[in-house]
């Protein structure tokens, strides 16, 4: 099960430490242009080393495109691309190889399979998210250029830190993805003493999309929300997902949380732009709890794999907070769940045209 | 999209008003026995009408055995299981087939599709759970048979209540599937306060896993957290996903996470028994997070099919809190995701023996 | 693996003296209209008993909507359709309950499983296919408004009978599906020779579809080609298939069998109107060869349970050759296949409009 | 759908002129032992250039293991395998990129996505099939140490010649994979014959599967011969397909075809070791019928890109009958398919153990 999607199929393959890493993209629509450059934003915005806040991993993550672009426009047949690693030091990795990890899936792996690759976490290391990255540029590009969607992403809360203000351009303009401006000397001093501990903190990351038509998902197993619940928990280290107000529903009133409708369009969007597993045509909004991370300079107790009592301790390069640099992969998750649900909606009710009333997206967005 | 699971494939029909609902289990291994008194005990504990404190809608649900069975033990052909509608009052519902009720599902089927029965909401009525819990009558008993795995859930919040104590044997004891039964007359007196009020309220519910061994789940965007994340995002009225500590991540430090391990097992549990995506042999732990019911006496402002402002008032019978009875449906999930996991375990790895070290499933079990 | 379809996915279930016999719908655009009666005529074509020709079992057929249809039309959801078996009698199977029976599925079965149903052969009883009948009918109703398809099939060899004239015109008016009305008498002789004597013949049967755009089937693993393979393979009995010109072609040369093109269209049709597993816009033309019924009135040598040697003899109705009735089945195989591939097509290739050149169908249409 | 296989799903990528070519093998037990060398022999076999009867493309067919293997081992995770392109001329296709050759998939694929990619036939080119055999050298390698099964194919008919004598040791010892060696020089004339004269010819190819014990396949609709008509189909050039006696059962009784069964085995093998879509432990044998050539020096009557009548001649390296380097590609679908089965049985039917009595395979073997 290393394909995502049912008719926008996004299989991916490599490990941390293998020549190279790579993904195939089947059943994307023919025509899209694109190029090995157009990659170069998101990938950076994903890639560790940008700052001293994340692991020192430094990847030029140059794409090559194998297959399914010919004079720079997608063909409809499979599109390869393939990215080579060029910065995977096993020597960090060689003592550990007999032990396993605490919080991580060193243990789970050998289990299942009897045989692992224990360089740089082989196929659990989150490296394999690039590619999840690189998809979902061709994803974000059609959704745009189609239906003017757009996918963004911040960080939301990182510790007990939440921002005070909100403001979507400052997002991109600090390593944190945090939108308040105001707050990024105090995350930098936050990281830094973490790092200066040896320990690590979680975090929670907020997608919100916008130009979702109304009518996109498939009800009951293939709800739009469900899908997204599916996506953001296939990535590493992500412990609990939300749709709109997520748990916050649990001490919620109906009359509360039930966005009424009226002429101007919906008064309100606790449901997150989601009703019955199908959109609204309100921003979708869902987040993602991170855990901390797992691998510290602080020793852990542990096993190896004799059985033996070992104590575990992380000297290689790591992150303070994994979720400083999720942002982008839970924003390519939203966004190839978004291209998938289009494709299946086209599939079955294609014949469908605009249907009235439309309700407007009304109030509730971000 | 009707069907859930890869290799033990429930694929659910029916309307909440049509003549019947039901499923075809594709994938049942042979051999297992089963009648239709067995289905008895679990939809009883879903079924609306026991108590009270839920819809009032009385439905024998009286399983019918179409095929996939023969002398009492299952063939490995499809187990199709039919369920009549027989208390479906349509009139109930005349009045208001003209609008889109807010936190309903009717303004999304309708866009989507074009063409909608609107009979008790029709498709999107929690009636479908009916099948998944029938259909994990199954998963549940093979589960049990064959590896000693028991599921379990319990309601964990309503509103801002969450239990004071915790005793399993307390939660069959009463029609909130609470685990402490000292709590029980404030919660019926909570729940008659909102039935008078005409509100509603949200609930969270917590499932156990317990006997499911090391290496379950499928890595990458087959993980058992992101199939069970799925599942239960599945069910109407979801609007969060928990796999063992889940939110509570953000705010922890990594030392304190990380389960570490000793001779004598693992010594925490905040993973939820799930590292990597595949599981640890400790308890498996998921929470889900339910809206508060939108259908109220209380009126919500809304449009009705001509764009027109209505305003939408529930007159028929509905629950103060859809949590109450939802706990066997997130029991059901939890045993097809891992039903459907196994299987996927046994084609894969069937050769890979038992591998040693066992790590003992230790502390944090509960 | 009871679901035929990627798109356009139909669920099977049901043994042959099982309660009743079914199917599931998932997929299907909303809209389409339809009731129990448009069933009629396509499984009445099917059905046996229909003359002294097939086999004497009776069965009313009556097709009963148990969702996904309201008011008439397709509402998207899934639609579950039930036939209740009526004529099973038991009585005749309980005798060969302990043999296994040459050319039948019993031993297979028992090898798969471990425990079969072996009254009137169960699950892999002929009987399976009056739901795909079923189901085509709604196929067969999309294509046909929505784009002209038209599905038709005809009995192509019988023994060493092939037809010696052609009219579409003769096929539906009699007993075997045959395209020339003045051999009827003979082929009436020829079955009635066949009973007496005890044994069986197999038989050829040919479908055509004329309307097929070009653009549908998806290369390399999901091309038309494979999938219609795939589905006439599917149906007992059938033990070859062909596409056009079929086995023909091997001792054909390239000058003959590529089909040239001038400005009034294609000049030929020996590709049978799929090109690279994707239609060209002709006439799409497969075959498929069954074999004779096995069990016959002359006595066969096998095994029992216990593995001792036993004749078998067959006393029950039977059909002398189990192809005569086939071709319904055939042509739900088909329309199944394009119904699915037009969903896929439009899933990722709706973007694209008319791209000219258009070639017309031209020769080589029957 | 560029994927093939439920468990075991390969995943190719790549076109003929593209920088490389590529699969991705997904589902494939840990432990299997590897090395890029494993991978020469059968890509040899398939490779052009090896005499004067087949094309004169040159490719090395260097296979890169770029991930899934570690140590030399299998390790659960996605292998993919890629090989570069090096003798990709595409100055050959350059004056026919505006015309559609008859017999290929170039209008087709215009059709259908409205931009391909014409140097050699892009993404529908035989090279494709490269990755098919490097894929199946994993299943053949494991279905080969667990169960012992044996996948061969050979030339069985070319234009109007049929083997004389039957040896499987002399079928490597050509170029034409051909039972009789005393044939090969009559072979080599009429090659030459046709080379010389421009036109080419069709072929027959089969292939037998010995030791696939009873059990094997997913009645109905993933049945054993439905999925090899499917796998074998999707192979170019082939427009029919059979299993056991094939088309020749048309004109076959029932008492001659039904393969009785005594206490040595089976009498016969007319079925092709499948009954029910299941294997019987007999030799599972199948056959395809491939296309002549369609790329020829003698000129055919096509249109170009503005619809305009043209003569398409092939100036090229062509071969005069595809067939002759399609026997391990044969081979390989039949690999794939077999393997593919031999998980989804063990998935579902993993507790069924040895089901006595167990019928030798006996009679009808080659």
């Amino acid at each position: 099960m290393n394909t995502f999607g049912q008719l926008f199929r996004v299989t991916t393959f490599g490990e941390s430490h293998g020549p190279a890493i790579g993904c195939v993209i089947d059943g994307c629509p023919p025509g899209v242009t694109i190029s090995p450059d157009d990659f170069r934003d998101d990938l950076a915005r994903r890639a560790t080393g940008r700052t001293r806040h994340t692991s020192q991993r430094h990847e030029a993550d140059e794409v090559e495109i194998i297959s399914g672009v010919y004079e720079g426009r997608t063909t409809g047949t499979p599109i390869a691309l393939l990215v080579r690693n060029t910065d995977a030091k096993s020597k960090d990795y060689d003592a550990i190889a007999q032990t396993f990890r605490p919080g991580h899936a060193d243990y789970t792996y050998w289990q299942k399979y009897g045989h692992r690759d224990p360089r740089g976490g082989g196929r659990s290391s989150a490296r394999e998210t690039t590619m999840r990255v690189a998809a979902a540029v061709l994803a974000k590009r059609w959704l745009n250029e189609k239906f003017g969607v757009r996918v963004r992403g911040h960080l939301a809360q990182i510790g007990n830190v939440v921002p005070r203000g909100f403001d979507w351009s400052a997002v991109e303009g600090n390593p944190f993805f945090w939108p308040d401006a105001s707050q990024v000397p105090e995350l930098e001093a936050y990281m830094d003493a973490l790092r200066k501990s040896g320990d690590s903190v979680g975090a929670r990351i907020t997608v919100c999309a916008d130009g979702v038509p109304p009518g996109w998902g498939e009800p009951i197993y293939g709800k739009l929300d469900g899908e997204l619940a599916a996506a953001l928990m296939s990535i590493n280290a992500v412990k609990g997902v939300e749709v709109g107000d997520g748990f916050a529903v649990v001490a919620q009133h109906g009359t509360e949380h039930r966005d009424e409708i009226s002429e101007t369009g919906f008064l309100s969007n606790h449901a997150g732009g989601i009703l019955g597993g199908i959109s609204t045509g309100q921003q979708v909004v869902v987040s993602a709890a991170f855990k901390p991370t797992s691998s510290l300079r602080l020793p852990a107790r542990s096993l190896d794999m004799d059985g033996q009592p070992v104590e575990v301790v992380t000297t290689g390069r790591h992150d303070p907070c994994v979720g400083v640099r999720a942002t982008p992969i839970c924003e390519a998750m939203v966004a190839l769940v978004l291209m998938d649900q289009a494709l299946r909606h086209r599939a079955q009710c294609g014949d469908v045209g605009d249907v009235s009333p439309r309700i407007a997206p009304g109030a509730g967005k971000r």
